[in-house]
């Protein structure tokens, strides 16, 4: 039991998703009084068997984020937020331009203004992206490198992350922004293909599908498996050092695209890859080679990452083996 | 008669304000076909007697920039649009979070998907601000510099440019992002002090009144006059090379707070001076001092200012002198 989070209270939005439910297991293995909010949006990867198992030590709350009468009051009972709630589809956010900037700008001023009003020390954590960077020519992009989002899901994680250091500087509530790279691992939605893409794609080489690529798929890109990304932001709530801070979470090592899937196929044992011409919606928010400098993080807390992305993908195989049929 | 605006259809929202009117009179000489929209919310500066003698001459449209029936057929026949409706209060944006959001991004939302799909190749000309930078330590504002906002007033003006420069990207829909610094001039709002204060001082100098200055002010201001924005904002409508360009505004010259308030009284001959503390509400959002680069714009155009802090004070001091009792 890790004494820091024993008997604090937690709150999770998004909390039936793939990184919340992730972050709730955990932390109620630490002692930590969970409770998860989520409105189990079928677009998205809320999912209740997310907690099989330990829905008696998690407090569940099927509730949109938005409803500030829901939210308050369990803002005001809680010590350490994690704010996770997300229109997550980066492809999709052209399409429903309002209810992005309602879900994950909106959303978060709602956030703040509940803790400025109810319970100005809570500690937050903020699931952001890569996706605030936009494309990135040729260097390793570190948190001080220029935010040109291609796609109204980056401008309005962008706008959040302000709102949240913006209130952190006024009125001193504690928040880390985490820009999250390329996530993957069990428990993420494999249901389309929209976002995260290694969850779909052991799903295709699980049913021995021709994995399809855009273009040569020789973009860069880091992936991060999900029990990396818990543990920094586990790592960033224990951390005074990380308040008021935005950090890159990534595994620090760039695979083509290629490579991944690849991985994917030997990992399974099953499936090929074909290459076929990018999509015109795809090209638009296509952000080029990535390679994250994930050294301010490591430098602020003792945290690294220690999957590999063979591990991580043989780890989401097994998972995936035992429970596909909860997620399709 | 410019030949560039003759004829052309011009959209000004916000355009019975102190910028939008003093553009749109500048338009109509130039032989354009001027439609202004604009609320005339009383907080804020819209003003009919901004175009006293033009009416004629303007299509007026009284209507709140929010409702996209109306704002849909304006953009739908219009050449080129200056997009200046805003939530203008920085100090008051943190008493209305919503409503600073709702006009300051999800309006620029608003024109821009109105844009898509009535009107991609519409020119549109934005007025962000200096408040889009926040806190600068020491060095000439570029436009390069970190955007490190410290109110929702310029978060959500950064949230606009970033639409504007991702529809852009993805659409082709060309703007101009320009970066005001501390406009003032005839036809600004005197009726309080809560955003432009020259012309607030002004009006408190010609009622024999004293004037307080928050600390010692000794903080720099570019303040710049009025016909300066307006002749940079017509160069860059008319410059493609300003086409999906972020571009500061302003005189070029820095002034120390108290010096433009000892030339409001010497121009004005009339009121006087003294230090009070700073109150809390404004402490927080104080940017410190700010010098800022106008070289992009005197490169990408032809544009110069044109007007010294003492010369455009004398101007607006004439135009108060004639017209005060419109603005009170």
């Amino acid at each position: 039991m890790n004494s820091f989070f024993a008997h604090k209270h937690v709150l999770i939005t998004g909390g039936l998703g793939f990184l919340g439910s992730s972050l709730a297991l955990s932390l109620i293995e630490s002692g930590a009084q969970v409770t998860v909010i989520d409105n189990l949006n079928p677009l998205y990867g809320g999912n209740p068997f997310n907690i099989a198992g330990a829905e008696d030590r998690i407090e569940v709350i099927i509730e949109d984020i938005r409803h500030v009468d829901v939210l308050g009051p369990l803002i005001e009972k809680a010590d350490i937020m994690f704010h996770l709630a997300a229109q997550v589809s980066y492809i999709d956010s052209l399409g429903m331009p309002y209810e992005d900037l309602d879900l994950n700008a909106k959303a978060t001023l709602n956030v703040l203004e509940c803790c400025r009003r109810l319970n100005p020390t809570l500690r937050i954590l903020f699931s952001s992206s890569r996706m605030t960077y936009g494309r990135v020519e040729g260097t390793l992009v570190s948190e001080n490198s220029a935010t040109n989002p291609l796609s109204l899901y980056g401008i309005h994680k962008l706008t959040a992350e302000k709102y949240l250091l913006m209130y952190f500087k006024d009125f001193g509530i504690p928040s880390t922004i985490l820009r999250l790279t390329n996530p993957y691992g069990p428990r993420q939605q494999i249901k389309h293909s929209k976002y995260s893409l290694v969850g779909w794609f052991v799903r295709q080489a699980m049913e021995g599908k021709v994995i399809q690529i855009f273009g040569d798929g020789g973009q860069l890109r880091d992936y991060v498996f999900v029990d990396d990304i818990v543990a920094a932001m586990l790592r960033c709530a224990e951390a005074d050092s990380a308040i008021g801070e935005v950090v890159n979470v990534g595994s620090g090592a760039s695979t083509r695209f290629r490579d991944m899937v690849s991985t994917v196929i030997r990992c399974v044992n099953g499936g090929s890859m074909e290459c076929v011409p990018w999509p015109g919606n795809y090209e638009r928010v296509e952000t080029g080679d990535i390679a994250v400098d994930i050294s301010k993080l490591t430098s602020l807390t003792a945290w690294q990452p220690r999957y590999t992305l063979e591990e991580g993908i043989q780890r989401t195989f097994e998972y995936y083996s035992k429970y596909a049929l909860h997620y399709v």
